[in-house]
């Protein structure tokens, strides 16, 4: 088998690529085990282009605020595509706090979001609750990030494949487990039953396999070593049989210092999350964590205790050193990397495409990018 | 399709009753439509006479003693039967009190145990802590019940379905609707298909079908009303791998109120128990049940936190008006019910098997039994 374009990881990173190379008239296969990701699946998707870890983060910041630009006319083409809502909501988020330190602490995280003009209105406890009755008494204040939007990642993933095999994408089940590389060039990949896929001349192999990325063999060393996996928990929860949505808009709180957020959809299943841990490549779903994601959501929604668990998951996200992905071409020509979103993969989804869909083409990504080549990694160990 | 007992309900008490009217010589079907019920399946499967719940319940007491007593040898002839370990273990229940109220409720326990005869040893929070080294520090006494045993609920279902089935009884996967009667007796059952199965002259319909008895047709009016679900919720946890495990002995605690119990198996999970609701036949998983039931046993054995949420789940005891058993012969003559177990019908399973073979063999069930006879619902309803 041959294409232009082998993408290793059928995540909504390599979805999305796939996708929008083939619509610009490239012949792509897409390889992954699974075929559906389970990072892209186990999230909230959360359009948020700040939070607590990115105070200082300035460049990451420049990014993710082009990508929630990107992100509606993204969703919009599609469900154009597939005739699939991909459940955009567009409420906004309200950050809650319960006593004057969290208050304290969203106050910062406001005037750091107003510096970089972001939408903030700061509400009391009762404007809140005029915005979410069921808000618990002790909600002392908020803020309504009226920019911070959602969309439902496992709609969003099942679209992006959708619409990729719609425009002529072929999917293997299996996984890289190496690039193959001729004349100081990629040239194609080794799948783990021993088969291979080979590239047409001057065309590309892009690594987006996540906090798997590292395990491709053949590529550079120091950009294996780059990411690793980030553990997340996150709850599913399902309204009763007759019960209204409890909320409209995403709710956030620090509770104690522990981030949690609340986002609901538009069947009234409200995700719960999410854990941060680094335990290696381990998914299992930990009686604290299901304990304490709960505490924390009951804290500031307290009917939710009448709500239906449905899921407790736990995914990997692709940590790097800086949290900034790892976008671009690599010292070995004709390999692409498209890694590392760590806690934004869903919202970088869309301007990752289109920068991968500029390098395969002979283009400048957006200047967006430019710190979050691979060459920051590689020309590091060099030196 | 006629046989000479026909006993609807595929539970614990269902099974073990076709499973010994079989051993007995007679000619049984099962009919349940899961062929496996789920209180069955939903429990933690200990082995204990006296609950807080059984302060001036004397019958239920005596009853529950004698059950107790009975258990070890009916367990080893199911072992027998089938070659299957059904998990029973004698290592004893350790009750702790993490402060002086839960205390002083853990000694009015005790001295009510020791009044009826049951071992229950003191133990300062050292002596517990020596027993179960990841107890919580603040857990400052407790009492061991040596004889509060527990069984594995799923292997000893399992091992009844295979004795039964060994046995010669014959399980259809239906629903039964009604008891069909001829002459003032009861002559089989009509099942939800609208086929039917008959009784051979003088034999039984024995109704074992848990909370759903009352929906079986032809059944007394009176008997039809009594039983009532009590929803139950309870979580299984496992060990991450390597892990060893934590408990050894069954470990309960009220915990501001609350009672919890966490009971180890010999491939190291552990069940976490368990709410009791009033909410009539709704089976959900609840956010606000796994996060007590998650507090409630981490704040007595930390190490939880870390351990994997397998499964929650909810079951529905059948509940009765005086919590006792309702087991025996009706006003209609060859009709039988073996049903309102509550929360103890992995434990009275065998002596209700021993009392519905004595019914059908013309035989007087234990004296025991003789305060939970169907008969003090219905005359109560003709005074």
């Amino acid at each position: 088998m041959t294409a232009d374009v082998v993408v290793t990881g059928g995540g909504v990173i390599g979805t999305a690529i796939a996708w929008r190379a083939a619509a610009a008239g490239l012949d792509v296969v897409i390889v992954d085990p699974e075929c559906g990701d389970a990072a892209s699946l186990v999230a909230a998707g959360m359009l948020a282009p700040v939070s607590e870890s990115l105070f200082g983060e300035d460049a990451l910041l420049r990014l993710n605020l082009l990508a929630v630009q990107r992100f509606p006319a993204f969703a919009a083409q599609l469900e154009e595509a597939t005739g699939h809502d991909v459940g955009l909501r567009r409420e906004g988020t309200l950050a809650v706090a319960c006593d004057p330190g969290d208050h304290a602490a969203l106050m910062r995280l406001t005037a750091f979001r107003r510096s970089v003009g972001l939408d903030a209105d700061e509400l009391d406890g009762r404007a809140c609750r005029n915005l979410e009755p069921f808000l618990a008494p002790d909600v002392c204040g908020g803020v309504l990030f009226a920019g911070d939007w959602s969309v439902d990642n496992r709609r969003y993933a099942a679209a992006l494949r959708q619409a990729m095999r719609a425009a002529g994408v072929r999917a293997v089940r299996d996984r890289v487990v190496g690039v193959r590389s001729r004349d100081g060039r990629a040239c194609g990949v080794r799948l783990s039953d021993g088969s291979a896929i080979g590239t047409v001349d001057c065309t590309f192999v892009v690594v987006a396999a996540g906090c798997w990325s590292g395990g491709v063999a053949g590529l550079p060393a120091a950009l294996r070593a780059v990411v690793r996996p980030v553990k997340g928990q996150l709850l599913r929860l399902r309204l009763p049989g007759g019960m209204p949505p409890v909320i409209s808009h995403t709710v956030r709180a620090t509770v104690r210092g522990a981030e949690v957020y609340v986002v609901p959809r538009a069947d009234g299943e409200m995700i719960v999350g999410a854990t941060s841990e680094e335990r290696g490549p381990d998914r299992t779903v930990t009686a604290g964590a299901v304990h304490d994601l709960l505490r924390d959501a009951m804290s500031v929604l307290p009917v939710m205790s009448e709500l239906i668990l449905a899921e407790a998951c736990a995914g990997l996200r692709p940590g790097t050193p800086d949290n900034g992905p790892v976008v671009g071409t690599t010292g070995l020509d004709g390999l692409l990397v498209a890694t590392g979103h760590y806690r934004n993969g869903i919202l970088l989804s869309p301007v990752t495409a289109d920068a991968a869909v500029a390098c395969l083409t002979g283009q400048q990504p957006a200047e967006e990018w430019e710190p979050f080549s691979p060459q920051r990694f590689t020309a590091r160990v060099r030196a």
